[in-house]
């Protein structure tokens, strides 16, 4: 086995899930993620946790989502206390085709989260952690070779963690004592309020509120959100290819939609309900180790030099205690590039010019 | 996908599970199980159950038992609770090296068995069914090529089972109004006394409280066994081959053993706990589908004009009402030839003689 494998393992057991001696963990293998499952088994063995390994594949989930008749109404009991009983949730993700579920209309597919609410909620109550086992058929979403796509997702998976996140955590103070953030380059001039939300400085651990590995961004809830934005990475979405997404706001709601393509399942997802038109999540990717598009969320949200919008729920770490943010079953993210003639700004002030930000060498004020 | 994976999933949904809709399943998969998931997926789907897939992997079992350190003490709450809230379990066999776990020692194996009892009983508290997915490591443990265990593994599945059953019937009325069964053949004279218990007369459906597929045996829970048996069909325990067990009993108990090969790990399996050195089940294979022995205990101990005996726990559906038979952490099925030079007794009346019923053609008095 690749020992990049188990050093993987170790980085989402240790560094990201802070998993100790007696904890109760799911951990949700894809069908081909088993290599890092078994590593990540052995690292859990060696911590003293316990260990249920569930199995997470689209074609699975196709064949149930395309046999099942008439609404789903139900939220499963037997899922919810897995869950619920659960202190940590590990998926490492890893299909074999990443189209798996293209012929399943979304309505359907939303009609299913939407009646799991219950179980969503129960699974981010514990200390959750997604990752990817790099896999040919991501390999082929990227446009790469394997072993190239290897290269480059371990390039963003095994970093010094602890010294990104000291970089990150200028931003998280900017965003942290601002009001309004507001992004500028051609298409869009989008503002957004943030005050009284805090920014989760995403370090890959959920010491630090943060559920991704790779992770490398700093996110806040934003609300009252104007304007039009334009979303120029092109990605897949609920297994179809979107490019060009423009949504424009009032109010803090998406009130026009269009699309160079992919426009249909946009507006499924903005129609699943209403939480769904507003924002849940801006985010600002910083990490540098991720130096492409790769079609796959999870690295492309984090590339430096770029700027996420989800629409949909909002995460708690960044709303005051005791509040609820944005409510919805969907959260989906779309991506803008900052690289080059744009510019973001807090309540006036420019934090990041054509890419650099203000405490690095180069900014122009 | 062949035609014969989606009858499989069908019997084991409708037949075996009786699943309804609404029922909460939990559908237990092996890394090389995948085709029979997705028809199983399917089935479910189209019949309004819910669904959740764990990942039943032996490599993932070795990588955590072998690395964890000390004592197994802690029964998962997290598993237990998934089980409680389960109505049905369906485990679907398939891996791709039936020796996976050959290297950890049975000791460590039982020591987590035993520490995890709460969560089997959950487990057992289910409409639980066990199959397997024709896969080409059965395959070869069988020493039969791919598609002709195909063939073989499907005969023994795709059954009339309703007619079976039929036929297991007289079986179970001899057990039921019987006192004590006695086993003669060569190295073979056993008494058991089975006066109290009920006879199961395993149709694989839960509703004849019968929980494999495939099935075609009639099995009670005896006691108080006296003598020697000797099991000549060889087979893998816990990774092991064994061959020619012997078990000599004094009051119900194992006092002796040997084996021409394993006795290692039987004495290991026997050593578990009190319950262990008792016998849990008798077995009377009816399954003429199955016309040889491939080295598979699901499939071995159903064949036509075998008996097997298991040491460990009984099975509820046995007992009295509220009565507990004998326990144990392990239930561990050996098997002995039935065809020849053989007789079963009940009560001193010859049931079967030299592999024929005594209501079936050509039985000899």
């Amino acid at each position: 086995m690749d020992e990049r494998v188990h050093e993987h393992a170790a980085v989402l057991v240790d560094w990201s899930a802070q998993v100790e001696a007696g904890d109760n963990v799911v951990l949700s293998v894809g069908p081909d993620a088993h290599d890092l499952a078994v590593a990540v088994a052995e690292a859990l063995g060696a911590r003293g946790a316990n260990l249920l390994a569930t199995y997470a594949s689209s074609e699975i989930s196709r064949a149930y989502l395309q046999a099942h008749e008439g609404a789903f109404t139900e939220n499963p009991a037997h899922e919810q206390a897995l869950y619920e009983a659960a202190d940590v949730v590990l998926s490492i993700g890893g299909g074999r085709n990443t189209a798996a579920m293209a012929d399943v209309p979304s309505e359907r597919r939303q009609d299913y989260r939407t009646a799991r609410k219950a179980v969503r909620e129960a699974r981010y109550d514990t200390r959750w952690v997604s990752t990817v086992h790099p896999t040919r058929s991501l390999a082929q979403q990227a446009g790469m070779a394997y072993g190239e796509y290897q290269d480059f997702a371990y390039d963003a998976i095994l970093r010094d963690w602890e010294s990104l996140a000291e970089e990150m955590d200028n931003m998280k103070t900017v965003l942290d004592s601002g009001s309004e953030v507001r992004l500028v380059k051609e298409g869009t001039d989008l503002t957004m309020a943030i005050d009284g939300r805090t920014a989760v400085n995403s370090a890959a651990s959920v010491k630090y509120d943060s559920h991704n590995l790779p992770s490398g961004e700093v996110f806040t809830a934003p609300y009252a959100t104007e304007g039009t934005v334009l979303f120029d990475v092109p990605m897949t979405l609920n297994g179809e290819s979107v490019r060009d997404v423009r949504l424009e706001f009032e109010d803090g709601e998406v009130v026009d939609h269009d699309a160079a393509e992919g426009e249909g399942v946009v507006g499924e997802i903005l129609d699943t309900d209403e939480g769904a038109r507003r924002l849940g999540e801006l985010g600002i990717g910083m990490n540098r180790g991720i130096d492409r598009f790769t079609d796959n969320i999870l690295f492309d949200e984090k590339m430096g030099d770029t700027v996420h919008l989800a629409v949909g729920r909002a995460y708690d770490a960044c709303l005051p205690e005791g509040e609820t943010g944005n409510e919805s079953a969907v959260h989906t993210d779309m991506i803008t590039d900052m690289s080059e003639d744009s510019r973001l700004e807090v309540d006036g002030e420019v934090i990041q010019r054509n890419g650099t930000f203000r405490w690095e060498d180069g900014f122009e004020e």
